[in-house]
């Protein structure tokens, strides 16, 4: 199995289901007045998107109900008990939350741009971006009332993405802490990156089991895949930032030491004892030089610390395959793990 | 019944209530890590508040259930089918839900002040505020699907309060919109209050009905009570601040007139011909006297608005209390009837 036939193999299978997925979301949150507020909030779910999370998702339902990838309609998909649930609206709800969260994300930090447009604040402005937010917010958890499961297993549902919100704005908050902090511990920048980034991986697996009324063990086996795989792609972002060239990443490469945002990476190395905040000379991305980087990237290798995030990143990828076993053993069960794979094999 | 005697009857039943709401949202929203964040999460609700949705919200489940006030203990009250729900956590939801729109508001609006204590995004700043408004948000998701319900009353509850949420972020919208439209129709600013304040004193009333199974005819009548009432309330609120002395209301008299704020009033006034924008010439509430107050208050009332908006709230607050009657006739219904009347009758 090489690199890239997985990349292939994870692009086709998010290549086929986003046409579904763009469609459902137009049905699910439609254009309705007052126009200027669902426009607003409408307009970054409509700039794009790989749709990752929803792809998850439906694999998740698929590998469950042990049926070929797209033999069966996601909106009347068969749960345990004999009914239909729309495990669609399940991908969904959990794609609007994470449109909520980056257009709040770039409030807080300012940022001008996201997929190529003007982020949301920027596009409208902060007031309407805070309100586009907020109703995006509760319109995905309208989202996922609506999904027919069995009114249990419906309400778990609701439940755990209230539980996932919750953490995401926890793990924002300790992102906003540890700028202000001199000592992080590596287990505390985990503990952050689970909660900023992999709870929402997590829920996008489990909740097509609890809808479909799947046992604990394939729920907790699903919610443990998200979180071990979405921790590993966001640990391979750090290392990804000082290791591919600029212009394959579309910005400075090491940009990461210059705004002195700490990563597993930074982390180990203090441990180390290496001088983390004069790594690199320059004050801003722009003064920065692939030569000052380089410099700094031998230090780190030397610390150790590249090599450590690597390791933690692909022993992560393993526990999240290894969590999937408990699962039949069929297609979109291997897709799920080749999506693992791809988000710590991608080259950007 | 005296207007007094119905104030000191609803006051006392707030009260009564407050320490139990107080202690219940303690106990529902611990003060946890990341601490920082849960501080600014808690501070306004905190910071007081008269607990007048919850209020509503433990008064409706005792007039269902037909018991003394007080008789029952809120976290385990009597469904119709015989186990016990936690209605006081579908009470403290509610207020939970209030506390993150004031949050959000006040950084949309830049108002320094609520409850006599500085905004959360002056206490802390607007980062905070936005993260702390969108923590409260899912955690009051997360409380309401803890009532211990039966599961499909529990899921209706959480669908309820989606829908509420949403509604208030288009009320927030429309008002916001208003602002830049030279005209709006009466019935559209009444869309806007029920949007916008309205929604959640119905979802108050209506959410114990739901979470002890009560049938559809009793989910509606509360709901629409609390609609009718709640938006009585707000255009009382309108009416006050012309008619009411700037000592008794603790800001300038007339203080919307000079801040171009469309009201029930002004929209039917201007439907009447009166020249609204120049009622009062001062440009701010420091410069505008009572004697130019007196004079727009003469016009307006030479046109019949001030007395269209008063009728309008009565009208709203018989409604309300007619659509009580499919209540057993008890105690908590008489307050629940009390608590509509003062929401007109109060003089600030």
């Amino acid at each position: 199995m090489t690199t890239e036939s997985t990349e292939e193999r994870v692009l086709a299978a998010v290549r086929e289901r986003r046409e579904q997925v763009n469609a459902a979301i137009d049905e699910d949150l439609p254009l309705t007045e007052p126009e200027r507020l669902w426009e607003a909030s409408r307009y970054l779910l409509k700039a794009g998107g790989k749709r990752l999370r929803p792809t998850v998702s439906l694999l998740a339902a698929e590998a469950l109900a042990d049926v070929p990838p797209l033999s069966v309609d996601y909106r009347q998909f068969p749960a345990l008990d004999g009914e239909t649930v729309d495990v669609m609206a399940g991908a969904v709800s959990l794609e609007v939350i994470q449109s909520f969260t980056l257009i709040h994300d770039d409030i807080m930090d300012d940022d001008a741009l996201r997929r190529g447009v003007p982020a949301v604040h920027k596009a409208y402005d902060v007031d309407t971006a805070i309100l586009a937010g907020d109703t995006l917010y509760s319109t995905a958890f309208e989202i996922m009332a609506e999904t027919g499961a069995a009114p249990a297993n419906g309400l778990e549902a609701m439940r755990m993405l209230a539980d996932t919100c919750t953490r995401i704005c926890e793990g924002q908050a300790m992102d906003v802490e540890f700028e202000h902090r001199t000592e992080v511990l590596p287990e505390e920048y985990l503990e952050m990156v689970e909660s900023k980034t992999a709870v929402l991986y997590g829920d996008a697996a489990a909740t097509p089991a609890v809808l479909l009324g799947a046992d604990d063990e394939a729920v907790d086996a699903l919610y443990n895949y998200g979180i071990a795989a979405g921790s590993a792609f966001q640990i391979q972002d750090d290392v990804l930032d000082l290791t591919v060239p600029s212009e394959q990443l579309g910005k400075q490469r090491g940009s990461d030491l210059v705004e002195n945002k700490e990563t597993l990476i930074t982390l180990h190395a203090r441990q180390q004892g290496v001088d983390v905040d004069n790594l690199v000379d320059a004050e801003t991305a722009e003064t920065l030089t692939d030569d000052a980087v380089e410099a700094a990237v031998e230090t780190l290798n030397e610390a150790g610390s590249i090599e450590y995030a690597r390791e933690k990143a692909r022993s992560l990828v393993e526990q999240s395959k290894a969590d999937l076993e408990v699962l039949p053993d069929n297609e979109a069960r291997n897709l799920l793990e080749d999506i693992a794979e791809y988000l710590i094999s991608r080259g950007y």
